[in-house]
């Protein structure tokens, strides 16, 4: 750790969250399951593999098109432990008030994470609330987490990536990020930008009764798609080679990066998978995803290969070919 | 709900933190699990009953006599659990740190996290860690959750009081409150006053070894014993008789607190159990209960009657009898 206090880029999802987690909290939480820096941690109880996961949410602002922070906040976690390979079931909530936030507002955000919950088939079951003095927190922060149940036969992980395998994305890039930047920048765009935040659990369960060889789940949020391969290439020790031709990004997202100077592989997406599938299984798996709703833009945007392990490459639309590392600094605080 | 923005008293503990609950959570997340009010929710995973419960922490200051904000928030979690009749096994971590913070503060209170895990014997499994820019949080908040497994044939509510039950109290009260108060004020105080902090699982284990006829364990944080016993003389429809006498309070933590105006019985505990207990096992249990460190001074403080249903009635030393309400106001925001 070379700087002495915390920096943004600590929170930002990419080398510095990663460096802060190896050098801080993994020496004191010497937990086997914490160190497959899965989305969530998987154990047996009773006998029942289970799924285990936590965030906070701290988006600012916290309403914004295609969404508020409540329903970020449930199905964030939602994805995350669908990213386990398991269905979630029951849902914390703890709530952090500022002194003087509205209750008219608090009412619409906790509405919206009643019908997201009702959405994802999740029951909160326990919840906290705290409220500190006005300046002690910005608005409302909201942290939860959940557990869900493996289904049957599944072994997803984010070192279990094997060459030849097939990578899937389930849609657009960069949506979230885009949004939250525009809105907070004051800046006015196409009505059709907007957060994609969606539960995803109901995608893996068709994803896996079509297919028990899915390796890999892992929702691209903070740091983006790029940063979460980066992830994977490391963990399991593989080449990732990806065809940027291929990545799904809208028009209109595309058109506000470039006007902002941001890479769309690095903003944050919160209703979007990634999936490494054994090749056989892939076209099977594709077919599944399109019919639902949530990834019917799903195509193949790379394979895994032994060449370059630890590495994400890019084969670019000339047909050059760049290393796409992990996010370096801070593109957007708070975005999640 | 009277006013339109959130207040400190939103949060306490008290009278507006359940009428919070009651209007704004409850109506939304409509789950039986929920409506129990208890320290967490108790369901059914494979062969067994597990316990899940959450916790956010923002005390302040983050150090102070007897702990800090990291074991605080294990501790807590893990009390939580222990209540809900249940062995603490796996928690998460929710770190929100300001932008700026002292990384040397933050080891001290991750360092201090990993041994408060150890020393309840439970594994941190899962995490996730924010940077906010800053100003937008107060130094450090912590988010706990946990899951735990119940012991066989023990249930414990919130709804289980029965009159005839013996109320034990397993130590001094409002150690933890007087702590923060006198720390924050910048007061000189006793050095044997500090926080009473402390893991409560390997105590309520050794109780259930000697009983299944505890009927309600709580621990009395935010809003003191004076607010845990009202919440479970509602739930339970039954009356509380309290015997003024017989409440545990170290001389020096009572000469603050009536230097500082402040009524014990509302002090927030963070190492403290009450126990609802069948008369017959009531002696079975306060033996076992102080062969246990944090449990020494333990002691009967009243039982449960069916006359004043949702009341708590204090016995006084003049021979008296006063109603103890629950907390009304804020007496002390941050305090857990």
């Amino acid at each position: 750790m070379n700087s002495e206090k915390i920096l943004l880029d600590h929170g930002a999802g990419g080398k510095m969250s990663h460096q802060l987690t190896m050098d801080i909290l993994l020496p004191v939480f010497d937990s086997p399951l914490l160190k497959g820096l899965d989305d969530g941690a998987v154990f047996q109880a009773g006998g029942e593999r289970l799924a285990f996961s936590t965030d906070t949410y701290t988006v600012d602002p916290i309403f914004f098109p295609g969404g508020n922070i409540g329903d970020l906040a449930i199905n964030g976690t939602v994805n995350d432990i669908a990213m386990c390979g398991a269905e979630p079931r029951y849902l914390s909530v703890g709530l952090i008030l500022e002194e003087g936030f509205p209750i008219a507002d608090l009412k619409a955000i906790v509405h919206q994470m009643g019908k997201s919950a009702k959405a994802a088939h999740v029951s909160v079951v326990t919840g906290d609330t705290k409220v500190v003095p006005k300046g002690a927190v910005d608005k409302i922060f909201i942290n939860t987490s959940g557990v869900g149940v493996l289904y049957d036969g599944v072994d997803v992980a984010c070192k279990n990536a094997t060459p030849g395998d097939i990578v899937i994305l389930s849609g657009t890039i960069a949506d979230h990020g885009v949004t939250i930047l525009a809105k907070r920048e004051g800046l006015s765009f196409d009505v059709s930008v907007k957060s994609d935040s969606a539960p995803l659990n109901h995608l893996t369960r068709c994803m896996f009764e079509s297919s028990r060889m899915i390796h890999v789940l892992r929702d691209p949020t903070r740091g983006g798609v790029a940063t979460s391969l980066n992830e994977i290439a490391q963990t399991s020790a593989v080449g990732i080679k990806l065809f940027e031709d291929s990545i799904p990004v809208k028009p209109e997202v595309l058109g506000m990066c470039e006007l902002l100077g941001l890479d769309p592989l690095y903003l944050a997406n919160e209703g979007k998978l990634l999936a490494f599938v054994r090749p056989g299984d892939a076209e099977t798996v594709l077919s599944v995803m399109r019919e639902n709703p949530v990834a019917r833009d799903a195509c193949i945007i790379g394979e895994v290969i032994s060449d370059n392990p630890g590495r994400v490459v890019m084969q670019t639309r000339i047909g050059g070919r760049r290393i796409v590392d992990m996010l370096a600094g801070e593109q957007l605080p708070r975005i999640c």
